[in-house]
């Protein structure tokens, strides 16, 4: 990208002028269940949500929050998705809202709203209204590792990460934290992701800024192929920084994006190592694609491949299977001229199989980290895409989740 | 359908005038792994093929053969796919049509050619020859069950059908035999289907009969979302009942299509009950969809989302993935008109959850046949497709497929 970032710590409270808290409501988990991010002062907003018709009633909220580009303070609980629970939902999260407006003593429609956890059961309101009255006492501009830990469902570690950079000659903060794990899937905003920045950000500059940066990340990793009714990524700015107001199209803008997506591609890579169940981070790089979009759909296609996932798990240099998936992508692209590598050792040269040693391949697998490479040799595309196997563990997980 | 159909034994010996046999051609197994199945006079013949753009390579001569709508045999190994070996793999195709053309003494081009198996390795060319010869001794109009065994993969059953039917006063048979388990996915010929009749069928009744069959059966089975490069449905109707021959639009075609549909039907629920790793059959039935297609979507998408495949088998009644998995589907739909059934348990109406007993839900989930229901209550159409769990199973197998 050309620019420099210094990765700091603290997370979405790693900008100024924000505090969080994650506390133990007792929704579902004996451990913090119930995250509030804050900004001190009025910020910008913007967020993407998932494309999946069937929306629940906190994202709905949201959706019509954020119309304004104009946000204060995020809730978030997990345990409970709030999803498919009809109008006793809408009021649900109509209530957490209008009770986070209230001790933060701002407007209710600044309120984002957001939850993760077991869909169509009705939320416990009561706990999670308690939970906002705890979390307002907590509050804290060292905050945002209590809140990471509150928005896990099955995650094994919390995402957060924060960068500075400087714009304008001074030094700003992106900060951001993420829930990951299962249900991570494109297209748009399948996860949950919140984002704070302390830069000076128009709206517009900010949302085509956030939708840049989660095309380039969140909507290139895969655990299961499903795609939640809940995922959002949502960022404020609140401009404490005091640069120049950054518009669209701006040199500074640039800097900015490319900040956001480093932040995002981070915590996109963090979701796809914790993987519901999974025992590897597998990095996907399609590259001489004819376009874009082909290299796109042959990434995803190999990153949701039960069978390519499965492979991996158990170690097995089993490259045609890459190749199989990489032929029903939809992708354009000629059979004969592809090649194909796990890590630096190639497996295929235009579509053919080629003599290769099982024992490096196998050395190659056993690391936790596989890089698969397809060359198309068609164009100039490249495309990185990131996910993982498909273990034992993934199907305990999930064969027990809602009980 | 309104048919009658007397089920019978002998798969695809069971119609006149058709031999076969299965054999040890030691190419990956020990065990049955080549067979041939031989008509006594020529036949109608037609395929429907994978859509992937990777096509092994007997399968694309096998397409070339199909070209005049006319074949005398086929010859299929397992354990070996043939499928990314370049210009060697067809040539090696091409071999054991020859091969089977010279022992049966019929024309090159009248061979159906078909493998299965790994990808991206040579055939053991050598081996399969001798396999063909060893099955043309063989051959015998008892043969079909050794056919059906010979082209198991991870199969743990044969797979086999006959059912006989009365057309033009006489009664016919259509016989058939699959491979089914991993790499199960629509669209198109998402499988091996082996397919042989003695009535009189234009090349044209019998291709229409064949696509209109398989896109109610085949292509709405899945088992892990892969699209094998190797997978093909043909059918060869030899004409020895003597029937007028049947024309596509006449009364008679109906009833040699219904009787195709219930043969391939029949095979995909065997295919979706050995779905690699399966515990139990999933039939998922989406009704009152405004159109075919919408139903086709949603009904695939729930039978393809590993998060509803885990949870039936972790026997855990997770209604909400399946929701979801309608969500993102791509149909039309109101999610706040949708039912949801697990066996004939309501789980949830109007897009929303409802009070059930987890006991009766529990004692539903724990048969081996688990139906789920989704109503739409939008329209008339209605879809069935069929899947299985996802289990610990799954991944062992396919961990360690290829070594």
């Amino acid at each position: 990208m050309g620019f420099d970032f210094k990765v700091v710590g603290g997370g979405v409270t790693a900008p100024q002028g924000f505090q969080a808290a994650g506390v133990e409501a007792n929704i579902k988990y004996n451990r913090r269940d119930l995250a509030v991010i804050y900004s001190e002062q009025e910020a910008a907003a913007a967020g993407v949500f998932t494309t999946n018709k069937v929306k629940a009633a906190p994202l709905l909220l949201t959706m019509k929050n954020l119309e304004n580009g104009v946000a204060r303070a995020i809730v978030v609980n997990s345990g409970n998705a709030n999803a498919c629970t009809g109008e006793q939902g809408m009021h649900n999260a109509r209530m957490m809202a209008e009770k986070t407006a209230k001790v933060l003593d701002i407007k209710e429609e600044d309120v984002i709203v957001s939850s993760t956890g077991v869909i169509g059961v009705q939320l416990p309101i009561e706990k999670a209204l308690e939970g906002i009255d705890e979390a307002a006492v907590h509050l804290s501009p060292k905050g945002g590792e209590h809140a990471a830990l509150a928005i896990m469902t099955t995650d094994t570690f919390p995402k957060e990460i924060a960068v500075e950079f400087i714009i304008d000659g001074r030094t700003a903060t992106i900060g951001a934290m993420a829930k990951g794990s299962g249900m991570i899937h494109p297209n748009m905003a399948t996860m949950l992701g919140f984002i704070t920045t302390d830069a000076n950000v128009s709206h517009e500059a900010l949302d085509k800024a956030l939708k840049s940066a989660v095309n380039k990340s969140f909507n290139l990793v895969n655990v299961d192929g499903d795609t939640s009714t809940n995922d959002m990524a949502v960022v404020m700015a609140n401009g404490m920084v005091g640069n120049k107001k950054i518009y669209f199209g701006d040199e500074n803008w640039l800097i900015f994006q490319a900040a956001m997506e480093h932040v995002c591609v981070a915590l996109a890579k963090m979701m796809a190592k914790d993987g519901e169940g999974a025992t590897k981070l597998v990095e996907i790089i399609v590259k001489g694609a004819k376009t874009e979009e082909d290299g796109r759909k042959a990434a995803m296609s190999i990153n949701k491949s039960s069978l390519v996932k499965t492979a991996i798990f158990g170690e097995d240099a089993n490259w045609g299977r890459i190749l199989a998936a990489v032929g029903y992508s939809g992708a354009d692209f000629d059979p004969n001229l592809v090649d194909v590598y796990l890590g630096d050792e190639k497996m295929a040269e235009d579509g053919m199989g080629l003599e290769f040693s099982e024992e490096r391949a196998k050395e190659i697998l056993s690391k936790d980290h596989v890089i698969i490479t397809v060359d198309m040799k068609l164009g100039e595309h490249e495309v990185t895409a990131w996910g993982c196997d498909l273990s034992y563990k993934y199907v305990e997980i999930n064969a027990d989740y809602r009980t």
